[in-house]
Formats: C-alpha cells, sequence, structure tokens
C-alpha cells in the first residue's frame, strides 16, 4: 500500500456500541477524526505542525456511507488518503474495512485551514504546496462528494444548549457531537427497523457554549431527512441522512 | 502480579479529551466499565455468561478519585480486583497508573446482579459462591466505599429528555451517560479553575426512553455538591462531586 496511505485499527467496546450492539455513527465519526488527525501528523501537515504557523484545520463537510456497522468487540480498519488539494480545500477519503477485511463503508471529507487570527481561509496552495505531494488515488473512493445541503424551515422539533461535553480539545463545539445530537431527534423505533446509510453533513458556523440550537426537520424522501441545526435564523449546521431497511 | 487482577491499557485518543486537552471523566468511567466487563469475561462471570442465567449485573454505585488526569496521546492503564463478595453485592476496586506507572487514582464500584425477568437482585452467595474465589486483597484501594447520597430539593437547574444517544448496549440508560449530564450543569469555568478530585454516583432507578429528567444542585461545602437526577419526585441518580483548585 502507497505510504501516502494511512491505515488505523479501532477496536469496538462495550461503551461505544447502541442497542442493537453496534458502533454508532458518532464513534465512526470519532475515529474518521482520530485517523485523519494522525495521519497528517505522521506526514508533517497536523494540528501542531500547522499552529505554529497560527492556522488550524477545520472539517467543512463530511460524507459517510455505511454498508454494514461493525459490532461489539470487533475491530474496524480506517483508511485514509488525501484525494485532491484545491485553493482552499483539502479532500480527504476515507475506507472502512470489517476485521475480515471486507469493505464496509467510505466517507470523503472536506478540510480548510484557517489562520486562527483573522479567522480566514488559507491559500493551501501557496501555503503550503507539499501537501500536493501527499495525494493519492490508487484506492477508490466511489461515493459522491458531500454537497450542499438546503435550508430547513418550519417548526423545531428539539432544542439544546452547548454545553461542557460538547466543547472539544481544539476548543470548539466539536464536529461530532452536532451529528450526535442530529440523531437524537430520531425514535428508538426509527433505530430499530432502520440503519442509517448515508450521512451527509455541512458545517456553516460554530457552536459557542451557553448557547441555545434549535433543530428542524424535514422529510424529503421517503426514509431521506434533512436536518438543520439553528442559532436563531442563522444555520450552524445541516445534514442529509438517508435510512436503510 | 496476582492473577485475580486485571490490567488494561488504554490510550487517550483526542475526542476523549475536553478543552483542557485531558481524558473527560465520563471518558475515564468508560474505561472503568469496559476494564470491569473484560476483567469479569476472563474469569467466566461476565455478561453474556451470566446472561444464560437469565441475570444481568447492574452498577449500583461508583466512587472515582483522581489525582490527575491523563493527557492526550497518553496512555492508562487500570488494574481492577474484586475486594469483597456479601450477599447482594460485589464490590471491585480499580487503579489507575499513568504511563510512568504512576498511580494517578482509585475507584470502588458496587454491583448487583438482578434476575432479569424479576428485576429482582440475586443471592450472590447461593448463586454464584466461586465469586468468593476472585477476592484479591494485595493491592490497596485506599478510597472510601461509595455512600448513600442524601435527596436535593428545590428548583431544577438543568434538564433533559433520554434519547438515542443515552441507550447503551445493555437497551437501558447508560450509567456513564447520567455522568455526562451531571457534569453539564456547570459552567466551563468550574472546569477552566478546577478539576474533579472526586465523584460518587448513587443508581437509584432506571432512565427510560422519551422520559424528561431534571437535576437538582446543592452546594454542601466551598466546592462540594450534592446532584439529584430526577422524574418527578424520583431520583434516578445521585451524586457527589468535590473539585479540587
Amino acid at each position: 500500500m502507497s505510504s501516502k496511505i494511512g491505515s488505523f485499527k479501532f477496536h469496538i467496546d462495550s461503551y461505544m456500541c447502541d442497542f442493537k450492539e453496534k458502533a454508532t455513527l458518532p464513534v465512526i465519526g470519532n475515529f474518521i477524526l482520530q485517523a485523519a488527525t494522525i495521519h497528517a501528523q505522521q506526514r508533517g501537515f497536523g494540528y501542531e505542525e500547522i499552529s505554529k504557523d497560527c492556522s488550524a484545520w477545520v472539517l467543512s463537510r463530511l460524507s459517510i456511507e455505511m454498508l454494514e456497522y461493525p459490532g461489539y468487540d470487533q475491530d474496524i480498519t480506517i483508511e485514509t488518503w488525501i484525494e485532491d488539494v484545491t485553493r482552499f480545500f483539502t479532500q480527504r477519503c476515507l475506507r472502512f474495512l470489517n476485521q475480515h477485511g471486507k469493505v464496509i463503508g467510505y466517507a470523503k471529507t472536506i478540510w480548510a485551514a484557517i489562520d486562527m487570527q483573522t479567522r480566514r481561509p488559507k491559500d493551501l496552495l501557496s501555503w503550503r504546496p507539499d501537501l500536493m505531494e501527499y495525494i493519492d488515488t490508487s484506492i477508490e473512493c466511489p461515493i459522491e462528494k458531500p454537497a450542499k445541503i438546503p435550508e430547513v424551515n418550519g417548526e423545531p422539533v428539539m432544542g439544546y444548549s452547548v454545553r461542557y461535553s460538547d466543547i472539544d480539545i481544539n476548543r470548539h463545539m466539536n464536529s461530532i457531537k452536532y451529528m450526535e445530537h442530529t440523531l437524537n431527534i430520531f425514535d428508538l423505533e426509527m433505530f430499530r427497523k432502520n440503519d442509517i446509510r448515508k450521512f451527509e453533513m455541512v458545517y456553516l458556523a460554530e457552536g459557542i457554549f451557553g448557547e441555545k440550537l434549535k433543530l428542524y426537520k424535514q422529510e424529503i424522501n421517503p426514509n431521506e431527512f434533512l436536518i438543520d441545526t439553528k442559532r436563531g435564523v442563522e444555520s450552524i449546521c445541516r445534514s442529509r441522512i438517508v435510512w436503510h431497511k
């Protein structure tokens, strides 16, 4: 395997599982961020390295497709690589394998690097042209790029305040915590009868400690939902979820 | 080390850390349950084994004392053993070591086995007298046994509904999720200036999906709090938290 591809194995402990004895999607999300973090770190463009440049990676969009979920006490291997670098974004792909080496899912993530002072995106091609050298296309990632998601209006279906458990090591509302709160709008019955086949999320603004966020839901097709997380009228993040029986 | 003592190493990934770049208490709590689960499983009295007897282990009380918290990218080793078995309860101790082998904390947990049909506690001494053989007292666990915690009344300081992310592999509101919600009543400022030195929790009833729970807080000494999680007037769990500057 190309040295541009990172491979990381995770074990599914009991506390990572839902009532179906499978790893939850937010657990897979945490593994995705962990694999991305270590892959970048090992190649000299991780958080620590770019923070010397007063910069930080920010997850802009995320798309996950799961064919099956790893179960309790099983392993999952995540392979990750950079598929593309444009002026303002890197596209990182991930492939998930179960413990028998069978592909059980894919993800695509879009990242920007922001200047910590100005909060503006860095021009990656002039700032870190070496990122191009890490592009690998030897593994196919046959899912669509995460796309724009339209706004959802109407009556909120749930609300929550940003609290201690939502704030992560980067002192922000954690990307995966949005996902956890988003999934919480569904009834247990929905999870009992279906699995999440496809999950997309677009990050638009940042939740701040103590703020109250509200979730809006729209069913656009049978078993396909848009969910919008807002602060007042401003969208913080939006997601699209496709369930599969 | 005695074969009655289990030793389990965990790595602190970024998603396990709070804004102080340290593992959170709920993460330590998850590790405690994971270590307890595997220790019991390896000795023939784990969940799977006793479920054949239509029984399940239930955490009744928990006490944790942390001298320091493991940081990002560090290891923590958890040693665990059974210290005592009485008619209705087993007392499991845990000792935490950092990656240099220094003791950084202890925990004591009290467990009952319940009959899944009747929901009544099993008489451990007649049901599984072999549990006595696993008692070990070669390591000292110099913290108090988790004690009763008085009720807290007054006005609720926070409320939440039990949702998908709260329900665990055992199809119950997860013990550690109570802890996460409990800590969420504190302001970020409290975490910035202090660490949780001591955390005790007593489990009294079970939160059910969709139910609204309310939290009540009382400061009984400077930096010492009681928090009561209730469904109506019934306490679901109570905790005592001691902060340290």
